[in-house]
């Protein structure tokens, strides 16, 4: 034991996927969504420490650290809105958990797919709990890097069949239709939020310019419709027209966080909310009746990515999809770090 | 360019070593220093986002971000007192730079042993404007991991010749002494600290111990001397004297840090400090005379972090101690990711 706790586990970009192809997308999605609710239900013992914001003319690198005092883990993401222009990555990601006990970190990840893998699953969670009984039909207005998972995590844990694709860009929507077929889904294209919205039990928006922006105006939210308002996640962005949320109850992960970065950033810092993981213990009701409004404001929480790296960390005991990296030094005496670097002279 | 923003530069443990060999210990050290020196000349214009540590019974983990506007750095480092009975490293690191621009990753590396390095490289910054001209002599309390790296540091930058060791363990002393046998270095084991500060220009303490504990009693610290205590770095442990405290100069990286973590925690929140960046500039005056007594209050800042990984990065130009680690998700379109994660089938 104690000889391996130099090297940590590392899962690459290439690893990830392979490992989510052995496992299958949508079972992937399943079991981080047992992950995330099992660790909503002892939500209270998180250490919720803020996230660290390194802001920027060009965007934002942060750091996203949570433990459970068992183990700790950490994500690294940063958000350049511009970089899509230049061909890059709006989001990347990478993580890492350790051990609280030795302060040894365990697995080394990256983290891009993994985050599009736990915010699917976190949506999945919230539209079990407040989605009508019996929802089939599942608007996705964005269809951008999160639609398909959003897509296959809402068929997979709460028994969407049809999915209703709306994007600014056609070509988003095509591509996100061409990945779905094959499925199982039934995907059709639409040309309007409003055509998109027709007869949909769910609704979820995952648009991402950094703005504020209506994708649902007010007349387009009926009685009964279930929301999930995730592309709205940083300060000046939001989906959400103001009298729609005003109409809804509104569900989040953690209020302090969404109050800055949700889509109830347009509401009174004092508006009442409900955090998920309150109706997954039971303490707070869900839905409170077939004609009432829900949205879930999700924007990521610290503790979703730690279940995630949990799921990971599980994930490997049966795969080899990871590699070995020596990322610790450790000398046999742990005060002769000088020797140690000394000695390796024998060895080159 | 671009196609190849996907991958991280990784310097392993193995890979960190054999860098540093090639180098050579001493020159390496100074080449950090002018790093440490270049950017504690500018100064003002970092991020100085106070770390965010995670505190447990066992210990803590820390990270340590920082930013001058163009690169992005962190530390990620634990401090585990009880680590060492275990036989595990007490402190242990990896750190990572970032494109400020893109948000991308550009190097990850080990930190255990470059951070030795920045801090032996910090101390000889400190003892080079500090201690009086001509010091030739150094006493060196603690010989723990720190201990080889702090003497060759000074030896380089300084001009220290000769080296008076002590440890509380005779064996720490033995292995520091055999360590610097053969390095050019005048060394001499002593009995006590007392018999270590005989004829000595300067005094770094570097002892581990997690708890308030008096290395240099008052009568020890005599006119002219210069103090590097680095040992002294969390809440609850100090290794200086009050009294000494108060005959002395106090110079400290980052004040607001320095107050909880350093010897300084001693005294009142107001009593006055100097910070070593304004020596550099120019804007604080050093050594007042021959007979002053001058202390670098060192705790270590994130600021040494990054001009630690600066250094390595422009290393690596003409070094292929790295190894290319696949970090990053590089859909050719980026809105994507759920076919590039599809199209990986083919290649399995």
């Amino acid at each position: 034991m104690k000889d391996n706790l130099n090297i940590v586990p590392f899962v690459s970009v290439e690893n990830m996927m392979r490992l989510i192809l052995d496992i299958g997308v949508e079972t992937a999605i399943a079991e981080i969504a047992e992950y995330i609710e099992a660790d909503f239900r002892r939500w209270p013992l998180f250490d919720k420490t803020p996230r660290v914001a390194s802001h920027s003319q060009e965007g934002v690198i942060e750091l996203i650290p949570t433990s459970d005092g068992i183990d700790y883990g950490f994500k690294y993401v940063n958000g350049h809105p511009k970089n899509m222009k230049e061909g890059l990555q709006t989001v990347t990601a990478f993580g890492l958990l350790a051990s609280v006990d030795t302060g040894y970190p365990v697995l080394l990840s990256e983290m891009t797919i993994l985050t599009a893998l736990r915010t699917a699953a976190t949506s999945a969670i919230a539209t079990k709990y407040l989605a009508r009984k019996g929802a089939r039909t599942l608007a996705l207005i964005g269809n951008g890097a999160q639609s398909e998972f959003q897509a296959l995590g809402l068929k997979r844990i709460c028994g969407i069949e049809n999915v209703r694709l709306y994007d600014v860009d056609p070509a988003a929507t095509q591509k996100c239709a061409a990945n779905l077929a094959g499925t199982g889904l039934n995907v059709t294209a639409c040309a309007s939020p409003e055509e998109a919205i027709e007869g949909a039990d769910v609704v979820t928006t995952c648009t991402a310019d950094k703005q504020y922006a209506t994708i649902l105006t007010d007349n387009m939210v009926g009685a009964g419709l279930h929301i999930n308002g995730i592309g709205g996640d940083c300060p000046g962005k939001t989906e959400i027209n103001r009298d729609s949320l005003l109409r809804s109850d509104i569900f989040v992960e953690y209020t302090p966080q969404t109050r800055i970065e949700g889509d109830i950033q347009q509401l009174d810092d004092d508006y009442p909310v409900k955090e998920l993981w309150q109706v997954l213990t039971g303490e707070v009701a869900g839905r409170e009746d077939d004609r009432a409004i829900t949205l879930f404001d999700g924007v990521g929480f610290a503790i979703e990515d730690f279940s995630a790296l949990r799921w990971l960390r599980d994930a490997l005991k049966s795969s080899d999809r990871f590699a070995d990296l020596d990322m610790i030094a450790d000398p046999d005496d742990p005060r002769d770090l000088y020797g140690m670097v000394q000695r390796e002279k024998e060895r080159m």
